[in-house]
């Protein structure tokens, strides 16, 4: 098995800026994405009409809106409105841009990955799961043959599998039940199996089923977030993909992150609320699941689930009190075996949990599954694997050697810290450009609604525009003599009225400010200074790297050019940047389908050797020098010093 | 290890007689069992004050109850108030015989097993448990060694023992606590291990405690009995029993035998009352146990348990249902991996309760750890183990094979069936003589208070008296022209009058009918027939037995030389026969002992085949034969024939 999406060309015309995006995508999105400017208040709602283009190649699936009959007989539609079908080519009309020409900027080369490079990355898997089933017809007992159903049941298997060593079994309900299955199906059963670690240990038993039900095989990959928990039912006889859920975990009521989250598990109850609210997420991802494919919870027959340190302590019902506290040490980084109907998910009561191995109280197991799905320890290139969120996380390594860290980068990727920040949910402003003369924001949001917020991508295509255009400078201030309505000194200092009250969906201006600017920068800051302090502690330097590995759902939105222009990435060669979307869940699901993929899980976390950064000296260092946009030294970010005119 | 108990040797004179008795025995059971007739109405209750003995050499523990001071002082005591306490003449004076002088037989030669005897059997045994402690003392961690709780515990046991595989954990309480235990202790810790099933395989960590606790290491023997489960504890630092308790099973409320319980177990709710009965039964052996040694039911490693086979379904909650129908199939004979606490038993959570294997419907793990004990499996001689209880179990065989089969001897040496007839507790009439000219009974009870009733081993004592001076014949009819008033027609038939109303603890006569003796006849004719159709399955005859193994605590108390009179054992060699008490207690102690002898129990199973006698036409053939006293065939009975005057 592999992952591929369909890829189209979008041409923009009158500027000439080609781009792949992914069929099905929205063209608003695909020429803001290009940095094509289109004019787009609105945020991507139908309503303003402003965004009009024309389809001169190719066709789009399209809305027509407020659109004119004529208008939309001659080609025209709203960008905001249609989603690409083919290879396009798309004249954006003069009249539609604000000074009636097309931008005089350079076109960006955003990189939207390939499909063939990420494969590369991930390697194929073999549809060949870590749970097998096997049906027997056994022969009844007779007063010559009467030995017990259990041991009538290994004989069978036996005769099947003359060559594997028989099975082990462990759960009392199966034996308890086992009479009334064997006479019910007149002796005709599937034997639901999980491998054992290796090739030469027995099988497990995990269920006999009445009758033949082998065309019935499912698992399911479970990402357990912080903020939101998905799942992935895979058909596990065709390795696909079948049904999807997810949810934000309801621990959020405790807290937004995870030391609100071990804070609260320390009051009278407190873990076990925690424990009980991640456990009702999973329960409802899985009850969305079966619903919409028509099976049973007990129809899943193996579970893979990956979480940050916290989220696996607390799933578990461990106290993540030590991870908090100097020298951070988790309870257990190493999970142990775990039945998930022991756990109150919805499970047959024998399937297994398995978690990802944790690294450290800051590098969990989203991470190992993530480095594990990439093959980052499968390749002789030196590879630095990104997760940014509330914490980013920083592997770099290859086949031989891997070492890793946290960072506390602070909430302003998910909208924490930031006045209207918000998570990447309808509403939050997800790309943004900036008239380089009319200072005038084409905004798209989530959802293509009216705006709420902002999202991390959109942050940072906010600061990286207000920077490019000179709005801000370098240090993350607004150039007041600068004089435009939008640009204004606030309640809060400095800021630029990214939405008027009157085109928001709160019903206020939407703006960013000098707080949200320095939050940023102490945010981009931090991942920065770990990219370095994390190669200068192996000797190598950025040129050393062959590839950046960009993990999570945020890696997949950001912008790479506004990323390396604000700091957050580094300004090394764009082809070696590649977005795995949530590596946490293709490293659970590429387990589930493939039972050598699964056993090796346990050596990638061994590989991998973690840093603390918290109190070390040289990382501080690092982190003040980077506290500027995108760095005070200058000849780290080459590409950026071109665009930016002052620096 | 081995078991040894003092033996002390008891000449009676003027008989001549000489007997091996354990030190601390009773001096009229002593009497009784060496076939010395003494004087003996009241069961041994000191009132009658008829058993008086001279000690000529040697001591005794006495109490002086109803003797006069001056034969006190003349070295006369009570042998019914006695106890041995060194070798021993005792002299029967003349007087306490009713025809003033010995009795005329030929001195039974009753085996009384000597302890090198039984250590040949049973050999002898390493104290290496199969759960082990293990002291560490561990670094405190630093933000340059915070790799978690649990690999700090790896690291730990890696260093202790360098060329051990890291061992597994699963029990997810284990882990919730470590953080807790590993601060408060100062990072010194005891980890309680258990062994894999090879000597390959890592071991498994069931408990982290505080401290140095390698002192205190504790395995709990189980005999679950359909009527009766015993507990053994075993300090497994020295292999020495510390504490035993027993009790009535308390399923015993729902049926007293295995099938009662099968049907009581089909009514709704059945099966879960008889698991909380036996598990409630066990839990107060537990804390009876731990009461008296002064430690928790928590401190208790390891939990090594054997039953048959409804016994061992009923424990773990399984069905036995199919046990009792045709063609009799248990659910499992191989139990799964169970923790103790998981069926209610009062133990730590990780603790594993290991259940023999069992067999067949009915040769359960009993069995199967008596065979064990004895290590039948290990001998190039051939056995025949024999445990008679309501189904006696029968296993013929060597280290190359071994065949079993159960036979439905019926309960008349459980005491049902007979009139009179009571389980083997205080009152129960259990060894007994009679006088051959008097007709007088010698009473020995359970206890040695007056009696109430017969147990098994009192009924072959009677009943082989009663044949060998005549008052019954081989058909199991009273002599109807014996004079006597103790021989008289009673309400069901002809009887025999054991106690007369005045000297019963009933108040009404105790007595035996030709009811009785018939049912005696048809169950010790199935244990015949079972060891003749066993043998002639493997082509082999009783002359080719190296031994006769009697399990079972009946077969401890019962007399060899009257079982054999009245056909229940063959007649052959008395040295091949040997008693080995609660065989299937001691092969749980010894498994908890020595993790080698542990891992044998499977392989010990695996070599016996089952054959089901239940509608086997040469069995039927067997038992018809053998519905007499002892056989049709006399020709088998070469010893008894010599002794029956008429045969």
């Amino acid at each position: 098995m592999s992952i591929t999406k369909k890829q189209r060309t979008v041409l923009f015309l009158p500027d000439n800026i080609t781009v792949k995006v992914d069929e099905g995508d929205n063209l608003l999105s695909a020429a803001a994405g290009a940095g094509v400017y289109i004019d787009a208040f609105c945020g991507g709602d139908g309503v303003c009409g402003k965004c009009k283009v024309k389809i001169a190649g190719g066709e789009v699936y399209a809305d027509r809106a407020t659109l004119k009959q004529e208008d939309w007989e001659s080609g025209i539609r709203l960008a905001c409105q249609s989603t690409v079908r083919t290879d396009l080519t798309v004249s954006v009309p003069e009249k539609t841009t604000a000074s009636g020409q097309a931008l005089k900027r350079k076109p960006k080369t955003t990189r939207t990955i390939s499909a063939r490079s990420l494969e590369s990355l991930i390697g194929t898997w073999d549809v060949d799961p870590p749970v097998t089933k096997l049906y027997l017809e056994l022969p009844e007992p007779t007063l010559e043959d009467n030995i017990s159903d259990m041991q009538r049941v290994m004989r069978g298997f036996r005769q099947a599998r003359p060559d594997d060593p028989e099975p082990n079994y462990d759960h009392p309900e199966l034996i308890r039940e086992l009479p009334a299955v064997l006479r019910e199906s007149h002796w005709k059963i599937t034997l639901l199996l999980l491998h054992g670690k290796g090739d030469d240990e027995p099988d497990r038993i995990i269920d006999i089923e009445a009758g033949d039900t082998t065309a019935r095989l499912y698992g399911l990959a479970l990402d357990i977030g912080t903020t939101t928990c998905s799942g992935v039912l895979v058909d596990l006889n065709t390795g696909r993909i079948i049904a999807e859920a997810s949810g934000y975990n309801a621990q959020i009521r405790y807290g937004e992150d995870v030391i609100s989250r071990i804070i609260y598990a320390g009051r009278p109850g407190g873990l076990r609320a925690l424990q009980e609210k991640v456990v009702s997420t999973i329960n409802t991802i899985i009850d969305d699941i079966c619903k919409s494919v028509i099976i049973s919870p007990a129809d899943i027959s193996y579970i893979m689930a990956a979480g940050n340190t916290v989220m696996s302590h607390l799933l578990l019902g461990l106290d993540p009190k030590y991870i908090r506290e100097a020298p951070y040490v988790p309870s257990v980084s190493q999970f142990p075996l775990t039945k998930a109907a022991g756990l109150g998910i919805h499970a047959h009561p024998s399937v297994r949990l398995f978690l990802y191995p944790c690294i450290a109280s800051y590098v969990g197991g989203d991470i190992v599954s993530g480095v594990h799905a990439c093959q980052m320890a499968k390749s002789p290139e030196i590879s630095l694997f990104i997760d940014i969120g509330t914490n980013g996380e920083i592997v770099v390594g290859n086949e031989e050697w891997m070492v890793c860290a946290a960072c506390s980068a602070g909430p302003a990727f998910e909208g924490g810290g930031i006045q209207y920040g918000m998570r990447a949910s309808a509403g939050a402003i997800e790309n943004f450009h900036i008239h380089p003369e009319t200072y005038d924001p084409m905004i798209v949001t989530i959802g293509r609604i009216k705006p709420s917020g902002i999202c991390g991508s959109g942050l940072i295509s906010i600061v990286s525009e207000l920077l490019e255009s000179g709005v801000i400078d370098q240090q993350g201030k607004f150039n007041r003599s600068l004089d435009h309505p939008r640009i204004r000194e606030g309640r809060n200092g400095w800021e630029y009225v990214l939405a008027w009250s009157q085109d928001s969906l709160i019903g206020e201006d939407i703006v960013i400010t000098e707080v949200d600017l320095d939050n940023l920068m102490r945010a981009k800051g931090a991942m920065y200074a770990g990219y370095q302090t994390l190669l200068n502690s192996v000797g190598l330097g950025f040129e050393d790297l062959d590839r950046i590995i960009m993990a999570g759902n945020f890696g997949a939105f950001i912008d790479l050019e506004r990323a390396i222009c604000i700091g957050l990435l580094p300004d090394v060669d764009r082809d070696k940047f590649y977005y795995l979307g949530n590596a946490s869940m293709l490293g659970c699901q590429i387990s589930i389908s493939d039972v050598k993929r699964f056993r090796e899980r346990v050596q990638v976390r061994q590989l991998i050797t973690n840093m603390e950064l918290s109190e070390n000296p040289e990382f501080m260092t690092y982190y003040m020098a980077s506290l500027f946009l995108p760095h005070t030294d200058m000849s780290l970010f080459p590409s950026v010093a071109e665009k930016l005119p002052g620096a």
